[in-house]
Formats: C-alpha cells, structure tokens, sequence
C-alpha cells in the first residue's frame, strides 16, 4: 500500500487525490494528514522540503512535488491519460506550471497572514504576488480550455487549473474571482460536472487563520 | 530561431544554457537576458508568473518552468537523455524538485534581503527557509549521486543539483556548504570536470543587493 501525506486544504494534494479517482487507484493508496507546521511531523524526514503532497512507495522511496506524483500515477495507470504523448505534452507541462504558480503566489500570500506578525508584512509584497495571480487567471480566461464532458477530458493541466480556481474559492472567497472571468466561471461548473471527485474533495471556505508566528517552525 | 528569456544568475536559467550545451542546440536558441523586476519588461506577457526561464517557441507558444523546458530540450534532442524512461524517470524527478526546492527556498531568503525594507524581513521565515534547504543538503550528503565522468553521466536531477550548489557559492558564499558536506563538494568537482558548460555558465559571487523596495513592482 502507498501512502499520501496531504492535507484537504491543501489544492496540491487535491490533485493527487482527484487523479487517484479518475485512474481508478483509490484502493492503492491510503491517505494520512500531514501538518506542515508541527516540526516533529514525519512529513520533514520524508520530504526534506517539508511539503505537502509526498507520495510514500511501498519500498519507502518519497516522491513530491505534485507533479512529479501525477505522472507516477499516470505511470502506474499504464500512461497518457494525464499526459499526452509528443508534442502536445508541453502545452499541458506549462498550463500546469501556470495554474501551480497561481497557487505559490497564493499560499505565499496566505503564509504572510498566517506565520507572520502584522509587522512583518508588507503590503508591496502581497501586491507583487497578487499580481501575479491575475495575470495568470487573465491568460486562462482568454485561453480557456475546452468545457469537460467527462473525466476522459481532463488532463494534468485542466486538473491543475481546477484545483487552483478552487483553492481560490476556499482563501480568497472575497476576491470574486468569477467577477471578470466569466468563461472560467462557466468552465469550472462544467468540469465539476465531468468530474465526480471535485466534488468530494471540497472543502469549506475558510478565511486564513490569523498571526500565529509560533507556527513558523 | 527559439529564444530564452533568462539572466545570467539564475540557477533555474543556468539548467538550460547547460542543457542546450550537453544536447547541441545552442544553434537552435538565441538568449536574450530579462528583468523580471521591470514591469515593462515583456516577460510579463510571455509568463504571466513574471518568472526565468521562459522559452519563446518559433511559433509564438511559451514554454515555462525550468523542469518543462528541460524536459522539452530533451525531446527535441531526441528523448531520453536527460530523463530516463521508465520506472527510473521518477527519482529523477524527484531530485530535480528537491533541488529546484532548495532553490526556490533560497530565492526566497534573497527576496528578503533585495526587496524589502530592513522592517519587513522576519528572521522566524529565513530561518524557515534556511532549515528547508539544511535538510536538503543533508537528504544530498546521504544520498550522494555516482560521480559523472562525462556529460552522457547527467540527468535533469543531478544538473539541478549542481546548479543549486553553484547558486549556493554565488549568493551564500559565507554559509561555506562545503563544510559538513565533503562527498557533495567531492561530486560537483567531478560535475565540473564532467561537464564543461557548467564552467562556462559560471558567474562570480554576488553577494545580494540590499533593499531596494522600488523593484519589488
């Protein structure tokens, strides 16, 4: 049995889990919470970075990013389901990038309000990050992906964009972002429609907990 | 012609000068260096994320992170030769995130230093970065890979990690990695004389600018 380190805020490990769905490996790997936060976590000796997700094997190797472990489970799904073959590979390869950076941007923004006392936080940085994140969202909504009729129809790409848009709903709900990115709107309805396990791998809103700098350990 | 947007002191960007050097397709890229703290700079519009490297495609696609357009070089190279097929392809994967990681965290610490005034920089958060990178450097001691004796011995993850270690002697020189890591130190001098691009991508250290607000724009 392999075993997940994620956590369900966590849109990184939202990916694995969807894509355990759709490659039907759900019954391959379990699943165990992993707080970043707590020093003495496992998660640091399985992932010197100490980041969520890691995918543990059965003969104890560790990977991560998610990247990395979406391809392992294509791999293991016997290829090209997640990932196309050739040239087309890399169109998918940069829209994933694309729609990760929008989620580093994000929690970076995130960790300044959860790890940081409000002295440390500066408001230029948080600008320089968001703005990021809306040059990414604005590409997507002039290149947005095709509407989903099915889960055949996802790759680690669209999953990746998913993902993120939904991390949005859960730490910037006041952001809109569907205000101004009405075909993004429409396509994410249309992939939560394709797509069973987005879902069940909702979670609440839920505003960034507040100035908690003993976490940043 | 394809084009690089890079600088010359971004290990992320050195990956691929590297690449292009191992695979023959220096003839196939034209570099053209880019700010990414100019806001006029038209990174922006080929990678929303504002980050290096970024490829520009002859017609007009962008290619971006490193890892996607390593991957891509590859390809073109034929395939193969820089990620392995197979089972195997995955712990290099996993090395290039844990370096890129180590990267990534380090990036972070200098963010610090060049783009915030002295009262927004949290020691608590170099700190945290700085263990991020001192148990991946460890992960490295302990798993040391073989030495190369010539460029055909590179993968992307031990490319990725000799220019982590470069980016260490570039902008924390004073942190003198090599104490405490002698088999690493051992293995990128072997790198060196294995790969002669890596001498040729070689920038003299340059310790961080301080504080200038003004470009985090």
């Amino acid at each position: 049995m392999m075993k997940l380190r994620s956590s369900p805020p966590s849109p990184f490990g939202r990916k694995i889990k969807i894509a355990m769905a759709i490659l039907g490996l759900k019954d391959r790997i379990e699943i165990e919470d992993a707080n970043t936060a707590d020093p003495s976590d496992s998660l640091r000796s399985q992932n010197p970075l100490g980041k969520i997700p890691a995918l543990i094997l059965e003969n104890g190797d560790v990977l991560y990013d998610s990247a990395v472990i979406l391809e392992y489970l294509d791999f293991l799904a016997g290829g090209g389901k997640l990932f196309p073959a050739g040239e087309a590979r890399f169109a998918v390869l940069r829209n994933q990038t694309l729609a990760d950076g929008i989620m580093e941007a994000a929690i970076l923004r995130v960790y300044e309000k959860r790890f940081k006392e409000p002295k440390y936080r500066d408001p230029a940085w948080d600008a320089y990050q968001g703005a990021k994140m809306a040059r990414g969202l604005a590409y997507f909504e002039e290149n947005v992906p095709k509407m989903p009729s099915s889960a055949d129809d996802i790759d680690a790409g669209t999953l990746t964009l998913a993902c993120m848009l939904g991390y949005l709903d859960i730490r910037f709900g006041n952001d809109n972002w569907r205000d101004g990115h009405p075909k993004l709107a429409a396509w994410l309805e249309a992939f939560e429609a394709a797509v069973p396990a987005f879902a069940t791998t909702k979670i609440p809103p839920a505003p960034v907990p507040d100035n908690d700098p003993a976490l940043l350990q």
